[in-house]
């Protein structure tokens, strides 16, 4: 029998912020695969003749080619990730294994993927409308990219205005990377600029800060923080957060 | 009786691919008001005694206002918009409205961004994993902002090897900002980097174009077209458009 790889977004962690789609595929597949703490966050919506196989953090090849062999085997799997599974999360890694194998649609499983809201989107709508103007996403997480091509993007994002979303900001030994961000944003931007700080959108123990571009540091972040810069037109109001859809003629 | 306005993010445009919650809030709403493109695709699931409210496009500010008014008299509202209500969507103008009339938490209305699949998401899931590294969304639109402003942006995002989104690419009487932006990016990317060009992702007429840049000019393009810019890493396997999650040491 053909099997078919599904690679879900699970939105922010809430089940009612998943698509009707992810919440059917995940309800469909034998075998669910993910970072131990994303199926944690699902773990009640998951039946016990499900095959529910977590993994520690930083496996995330290891996740997928077990996926990957696994429907190559003829099950139905789904592979999660947080957010959106195609931006910063499981798809380029499976669809990469996919391809090394030589996959054909004819032969290989079935392959979707189902995409949910991505963090940005999520952190945004927690606290109002920052992205509503042209923005640029940047994980700050240096494991496989050269800190310098990070620090050339936050010079050219705050160089062009965009608003800015910072994935992976900071983690227990890596704290300079956002230090340096700060102060590349400072030579653009207004001290004052609107930062909004978020934590696990949508759950429990959602946190939202809003503060401003020189003293955010101020603030705990985390691996899982959201960071959103504003541009040069976005301003608060009460608790909201909102960039202007243009700028002034 | 307090009145609620939820701007909702329809996703894509396929049912399935909404968010249980935007779900649920459109099925309590009283009201719903939206573009009228929007609303048709989403017609079938509302109920007859709900006052459904189509507007023509570009009144956007009408239709915005409307929403706060009506939630401000004590009905229940959703406010419509595709993808996430949050990018290049109804949020920011409905919470500038709200600002503007002095809106609080205690006499105002409930206010709630309910976030969806936005276009990039839906578009990338489509066509495999371009956006697993960083990138930047960037609408051609000068509608309400100068072009300058714009094509800055676009040779500081090539400059930056970002992934490269564009919203609302082109219309009957916006050509040339494609073409320009097309020539900024071959100035510092490979003619054959990939490029993505989807249309309607997920829906009975989606429409997926897997191409180049140097030729991806001749493919009809239109505002509801997002086009996929690929990094200097990214290729393609069969259908697939991947980007890498790093860079080679």
């Amino acid at each position: 029998m053909k099997g078919a790889l599904w690679i879900i977004g699970l939105g922010p962690g809430d089940w009612a912020l998943m698509t009707e789609l992810a919440q059917e595929r995940l309800a469909t597949a034998e075998i669910v695969l993910g970072y131990e703490g994303y199926l944690a966050s699902i773990a009640g919506r998951l039946r016990r003749d499900q095959d529910v196989r977590p993994y520690p953090i930083t496996q995330e090849r290891l996740r997928a080619e077990d996926a990957v062999n696994l429907a190559g085997k003829g099950h139905r799997v789904a592979l999660v990730s947080s957010g959106d599974a195609g931006i910063y999360g499981m798809a380029g890694l499976a669809l990469e294994i996919l391809a090394g194998q030589g996959w054909t649609a004819d032969e290989g499983p079935a392959v979707e993927v189902v995409p949910g809201v991505t963090a940005l989107a999520a952190a945004a709508a927690r606290v109002g409308a920052p992205l509503m103007h042209d923005f640029v996403a940047i994980s700050l997480s240096d494991l496989l990219t050269p800190w310098e091509v990070i620090e050339r993007r936050i010079r050219l994002a705050a160089a062009g205005d965009f608003v800015v979303v910072f994935y992976n900001p900071k983690s227990h030994r890596r704290v300079r990377p956002l230090e340096v961000a700060q102060a590349i944003l400072l030579q653009e931007r207004r001290p004052t600029t609107p930062v909004a700080l978020v934590r696990q959108a949508f759950r429990a123990d959602e946190n939202l800060i809003l503060t401003q571009l020189d003293r955010f540091l101020t603030y705990p972040v985390d691996m899982v923080t959201t960071v959103i810069i504003g541009n040069s037109q976005s301003f608060t109001y009460g608790r909201w957060m909102i960039t202007p859809r243009g700028y002034p003629r």
